[in-house]
């Protein structure tokens, strides 16, 4: 048998299936399963990537046989379409794509309205009755024959180029600005010119017979396979060169050749609330383009949609094609098992799908389509889950803008900037430049927003009081963006072309002066920075779970986020726990299905008003006696803190954490500030200044922190073992079950940890021993730096479990700090250095190294230490992947982020089973 | 044949030998071949290890015959010693030592006088007719007792000795406060005062039969074995239990019987000079202690070393007793070939020798005693490079303080404070508090202390005019300690006790207070900081090697340590370089024995009067054009540079690292400065603060400096290449054979390597390309952060070398600032949770596994990477050690630290062998 090398598709019937995407490539395939479906698909047919190869081997011959086939295929075609290839009465015209098995950019792309010349475009402008269409179909045809198959077009986007030259100039002489002002003359001037540059710079004339252009078409696309911009993607993806690539020749169909043509684009169910309805737009007389280009508003394509409009709606203006399209729909529905998008076009009276495709969707929709067809029986709850992007769950959770006041808001020119989205959702409100405002403003019932270049942990009380925070420096995990994200605040970072002047108290950008009390809206979905106010909406599943403000049989969107997180908590088997300081974040963390607490930072709770005195009194204190004096005063508060915390949590774990930052970080900065606290402790301003001074460092990050504080210090830890030994004794006696799990962070030797868990047991058994009670508690330490991953087979020796810190992690192995990176992260993803930000997604090549080699080391010590992390990446879901594919026991993140961790754990099991 | 048990030794005559050490420990083994060479040792026996052992597998109970065979023993030594044990007219006296294999804190030390009671005490007074001497042993002996036989002493320094108690009593009710004042019925009356305090704590008497006391001091050598101390210590250093103790037994001598008796010390040969001179001093009429008690003024063995002084020397006062130890002196260094350190007594006109050992030594000494023995044909070149502590180097080459000076100075109270030991010799000068007064002191030919609080790259001109550096802040490797050890500048860091005011320029330390001008003195060997003026002595390696004062002929230091040296470069297979800056310091590098330069810092040159504002513009510069032409202005002198230090080097190898500190490190911080700038630059103050804000770093370490400044502006890395390569060019044009390697800092991802060699490779074409002339270069990477260990192997996939850069690599593997450590370094070293600095020593368990890692994923890709180190580590012999031991092919240090590293070098290869 010879071998086939066309594989032709029409009618109802295709020579391929979806299965030979190797053999057809992607394109090609689905050009094949559209058809076989019965679906109204132009005809056409696939070359084979087989010729590809062989077009290689044999110096770039074709096949012996390939010339028959192509002249039969293009044959079946013209009978499928009613219509001849060159024919100058009523022309058959072909578009020519590239196709592999994957989408490849550097490849050449499409040619549209293959087979015109001055002959056939006569026929096509008296079968469309447009003589302006006909010509400009033929001008578009040159211009993108001379770029794609003869190489004119223009290699970078500095280049010129020398189709749009000519075009320019015309325009010019024609005195005007658009395309659609020249006329049939123009257009056919235009032509001419085209070919005459091309023959000047080519050498030959350009090519009126259509079978010419059709293998001139055809050579250029398997030359494109291995041009240098193809090949140099195919490296970096490691894309093997003998795939080859197919060639798709397809019949062209016209939405614009009179009354009875049209075209649209449709979805079967609502992307943006995935509600089950047919939803789509459409214009008559029209191509493709004019339906998203916006010059004309396109119409409903039902009356259920149509709702209170004046527009007609396809399914009045032709009734059948809608019934045919509704079946289509169904059709889709059944075959796919997903909503689909696709395109159609009808051409004198006669549908035609172009393409379908799952459709895009908001999260909202993904989770109701994909809920929705778990009811309907379409698919699985595996299938379901496996569909929903983690991501997508944000949505679900914060409030948003309103759309149309964001759209015209941005129309208008009010987008100030863009900067990174650090903490998702909308908020609006009052400009305010500093923590201590943001508290005043807040507290007589305004609505802040609290702008600053960056912010520090002093900012912390000011931060949970506005409705969101914006900075003009720092990345995705600077302080401003993790305290947001675990406060749940929409938060916007390094908005870089913000110049915010705390002097004058305004922010400059592109001209405009933003001042304080001026309103400003932030959108930590998508980074934008927009002057003046924009209504937000709040989010349903928050109004149900937090506010009840909503019952939960009122809401579709609880309904269906509370069914899918329950499918999703039945198939992980990895841990979600919360990374929660306080009683009300704890309790939020649980009703979003935390497991437990695998990260409360005891720091944060040191700045409330009362105890932050305590706390510098302890800081400043010249002796251990002064320290611990301090320390008695603190200890209640602590105690307290812990109590309440516990007693949100039940019987889940809360893993404490020792105290963690410098110092001098809890130390007045400002003047005034210093002033003050020296009048409280009794002595004189340059006194302080000076301690100030001594404690200063100059790396941070790298300095005097960590259990370093435990280790010179060790009443702090001793205080602080107390105070969560005595919170949970006397919960024990009130009948809970508190599970506390002491860690101490930025361990990076044996010897600290076994120094620092001998101060917490000893803290542990006079407690225990003083209040008659048992508890049940570990002590573990955190990994976060190299030192401690590089000799965990030691340090496990010493700790009952294993909290890796990615963050500072991240900091270390990289030697990047996150608050400085933002001075060369864009250069370092613009130039391909990072793929993503490391803070963000976890770096497997070197972070991930570390943090495996840590588990392999610790279980080879102790089989069955616990081991979780604990940084942010706890909470991304590729990151969360990673955490699964290595046997983490669990991940914990930021409470707003725990659903998506849920989710993604959940397929992660999946991925693993 | 029955087992032995107990070695006797005396008389010239042992039954053991040196190499017995297991059965007799160190002790027991040491003193049988002192007897069996013939030095006329005190008669004694050793009960060997086997006694321990079977003491505790048979429950505390001895071997059949040892009672025997101690009894035998006893009475040898009472044959050689003509004196009898528990004779009341002229009795034996004995002492009673633990020895274990290894010497080991925390088992029984000694008990001596052994044998005494209210009559033999009597037999004493009478034989020494001194009544005062003999209760004064009785009362010691019956102390020692009680404390180590019978466990009555202070368990640990804070416990109350009862002794001691009683003995103070005692002093009270006598009236002194000094026990020399207790007359002979005092120490009666302490005898009878201790026994009963004994007899009330132990229900038992004490002792009078001297074979119970024998008896009784045996076995608790033997308990003592098992203490918890001495378990605590073998756990900690991996000691078998089953090793056991050996139990020494020795007569008494006393050099205190009266005028023909003595004692005194000796050294083989001087141990300050090394010269080949027999040296030691003597009292006559004295016990061991009084030598060294510095009541007496002890007496010259000799004329030779009498010199000018009125005391009479050994050699004269007992000529026959001198012969013999001059003869003993020869026989101890034929036998044991080093000098020996050896303690004698003269009893009754006859000489005894109690101890011997090698000698301690200074630098000098151990260098010139070395090289000495060689010639002497004791030793061969590599025993004699063994020997050498390859810090002792230092000496050499530092000038030191007069040390009747610094010794009358420190008795005189002008120590103010002690600091860290950073860059060894000894300077004085007058203080300054800032860079600019150094300049300008310096100018007018003062010499100047700089003293800072801490350094920072702007002191660098007035840190290499200063005499030395002195700061209150900053650990072994801050700052100022690396600039000074590169520079070879005498330095101390960290003398945290001092205050230094900037705005009241004084130092006040110690209820003393130094201000502007005021002289001190710093020594960098021991970290002390005199007031006032100290006379210095400068090297004679560094008058002979660049002041041309001294010729080579005329210094046998510089002979011996050139000698040395020569022998090293032979023996060493890893190359060692130099890190130097500046053609001088190529130079010094040259002549102390470098094989090339293993890192120029390029950005030191930067910061020079001229450059330094050009820098600045680049900086403070817009756009890429305005860095363009900053740069176009630095490229003439960077290249002159280069030029001298290519010239310096010859053909020897120069690493060049492009720019490397954060950029914010070259702008003022300085008000006036900053004036002063913005008028240069002809913008506003204000502007220039705003941009100089703009560039501050939380962690600057960790910030954007490293090849990440090459990313974002790759016109630096071109303008730095290029003046390597035009440099390099010129003096090929000119016949000489640059060999230039330029690397890349803080790389951390191939991409990023790649990226930048893209740029020099360029560059270096361009320029070989205009000059017409080839450059034989390399390009490598340094590895200094976690990241490019763990991901090595890509990385060597652009590198054509490696080089560690163990500084940065120690900061981001522990999470520690060196310039912040500071701050708890201490409590780490004390607790020992550091062993050593890891800024000084490598340390093995996390840094150095990454730079084994990093050097086998190299070599995996690469098998013939060259791989070097260039952190300070480089410098430091044991961290040498560790490279060698990893196959480095080379190490490179500062130039005053290159003799030093050869010697490692050489000492690592021979291990290797």
């Amino acid at each position: 048998m010879a071998a086939k090398y066309v594989y032709y598709f029409g009618g109802g019937k295709a020579d391929g299936r979806s299965e030979m995407q190797d053999l057809l490539g992607g394109k090609g395939a689905n050009l094949a399963e559209m058809t076989n479906i019965q679906l109204p698909v132009p005809a056409g047919f696939t070359i084979s990537t087989d010729v590809c190869t062989q077009f290689y081997q044999n110096d770039g011959h074709y096949p012996e046989s390939l010339e028959r086939e192509v002249e039969k295929a293009v044959e079946k075609i013209e009978k499928a379409m009613g219509r001849k290839f060159g024919d100058t009465k009523d022309p058959l015209l072909l578009s020519i794509r590239s196709g592999a098995r994957v989408s490849m950019p550097g490849m050449m792309d499409t040619v549209l309205n293959l087979g015109l010349n001055w002959e056939t475009v006569i026929g096509l402008a008296s079968k469309s009755g447009d003589d302006r269409f006909a010509f400009d179909c033929y001008r578009r045809f040159v211009q993108m024959y001379g770029d794609v198959v003869l190489g004119l077009g223009p290699e970078t986007k500095d280049d010129i180029d020398p189709f749009e030259e000519i075009l320019a100039a015309k325009k010019n002489e024609a005195g005007t600005e658009k395309d659609i002002d020249l006329g049939v003359d123009d257009l056919k001037d235009l032509v001419e010119r085209y070919k005459s540059m091309i023959r000047e710079r080519t050498g030959v004339e350009f090519p009126d017979n259509p079978k010419e252009q059709l293998w001139k078409a055809i050579g250029a696309v398997f030359h494109s396979w291995n041009n240098d911009r193809a090949n140099a993607y195919r490296k970096l993806n490691d894309i093997p060169g003998e795939w080859g690539t197919a060639v798709n020749v397809q019949s062209m169909v016209f939405g614009n050749l009179g009354d009875d043509s049209g075209t649209g684009v449709a979805f079967t169910r609502n992307p943006a609330t995935g509600e089950n309805a047919f939803y789509g737009e459409y214009l008559m007389k029209a191509q493709g383009e004019d339906v998203v280009a916006g010059i004309r508003t396109p119409q409903p394509i039902n009356t259920e949609q149509k709702g209170d409009s004046d527009l007609q709606s396809l399914e009045e203006e032709m009734p059948e094609i809608y019934r045919e399209l509704v079946e289509i729909r169904k059709k889709l529905e059944d075959h796919y098992g997903d909503m689909q998008d696709l395109e159609f076009t009808i051409q004198h009276g006669r549908l035609w799908i172009l393409q379908t495709r799952a459709g895009k969707r908001t999260g909202f929709a993904a989770i109701r389509i994909a809920v929705d067809m778990v009811r309907e029986g379409r698919i699985s709850k595996e299938e379901a889950l496996a569909r929903i992007e983690p991501e997508q769950l944000n949505q679900l959770l914060r409030p948003v803008f309103d759309p149309e006041e964001r759209r015209s808001a941005v129309i208008g020119g009010r987008l100030l900037a863009k900067g990174i989205n650090a903490g998702p959702g909308a908020a609006t409100g009052k400009v305010v430049f500093n923590a201590a405002d943001s508290e005043e403003w807040a507290g007589r019932g305004e609505e802040v927003i609290l702008v600053r270049i960056e912010t520090s942990p002093e900012d912390i009380r000011g931060m949970s009081v506005a409705s969101g925070i914006l900075t003009s420096m720092g990345g995705a995990t600077s302080h401003a963006a993790l305290v947001a994200r675990q406060m749940g605040k929409v938060c916007v970072v390094g908005a870089k072309d913000l110049r915010i002047d705390y002097k004058k108290r305004q922010i400059v950008a592109g001209g405009k002066t933003v001042n304080e009390g001026d309103f400003i809206s932030i959108d930590g979905i998508t980074g934008e920075v927009i002057e003046g106010r924009i209504d937000t909406r709040p989010s349903e599943v928050l109004q149900v779970l937090f506010d009840g403000t909503l019952h939960r049989d009122d809401s579709v969107v609880y309904k269906d986020f509370a069914e899918l997180m329950s499918w999703a908590a039945g198939i992980k088997t990895m841990g979600v726990r919360a990374n929660a300081d306080r009683p009300d974040q704890a309790s939020k963390a649980v009703a979003f299905g935390a497991e437990g607490i695998g990260l409360c930072r005891t720091e944060h709770m040191f700045f409330e008003e009362e105890r932050i005195d305590a706390f510098r009194e302890m800081i400043l204190a010249s002796d251990e006696e002064g320290r611990r004096a301090a320390l008695a005063k603190l200890l209640p508060m602590q105690k307290a803190d812990f109590k309440g915390i516990f007693e949100a949590m039940g019987d889940r774990p809360v893993t404490v954490r020792t105290l963690d930052p410098p110092l001098h970080e809890f130390l007045p900065h400002e003047d005034a500030e210093i002033e003050d606290l020296a009048g409280k402790m009794g002595i004189e301003k340059r006194q302080l200044e000076e301690k100030i001074g001594m404690l200063k460092e100059a790396n941070p990050m790298l300095g005097h922190r960590g259990c370093r504080l435990g280790i010179v210090y060790p009443e702090i830890t001793e205080m602080q073992a107390r105070a969560v030994f005595e919170a949970a004794c006397e919960l024990v006696k009130e009948g809970e079950n508190p599970k506390p799990e002491i860690m101490i962070p930025l361990v990076g030797d044996l010897r600290e940890l076994e120094l620092q868990v001998e101060v917490v047991r000893r803290a542990a058994e006079e407690v225990q021993k003083e209040m008659g009670v048992e508890i049940d508690f570990l002590v573990g330490t955190m990994i976060e730096i190299p030192r401690a991953a590089l000799t965990a087979d030691r340090i496990a020796a010493s700790a009952e479990f294993f909290s890796f810190g990615t963050n500072d992690l991240t900091q270390t192995t990289f030697g990047v700090s996150r608050d400085d990176a933002g001075k060369f992260l864009n250069d370092y993803i613009e130039k391909g250095i990072w793929k993503d930000d490391p803070f963000q997604r976890i770096d497997r090549d070197g972070v991930g190294e570390l943090v495996k080699m840590g588990v392999v080391k610790g279980r080879d010590t102790k089989p069955d230490l616990k081991v979780g992390i604990c940084g942010e990446h706890g909470g991304e879901p590729s990151s969360i992947m990673f955490c699964a594919e290595i046997g983490l026991d669990y991940v914990s993140c930021s409470p707003f982020r725990v659903p998506i961790a849920i989710i993604a754990a959940a397929q992660a099991a999946m991925k693993k089973a």
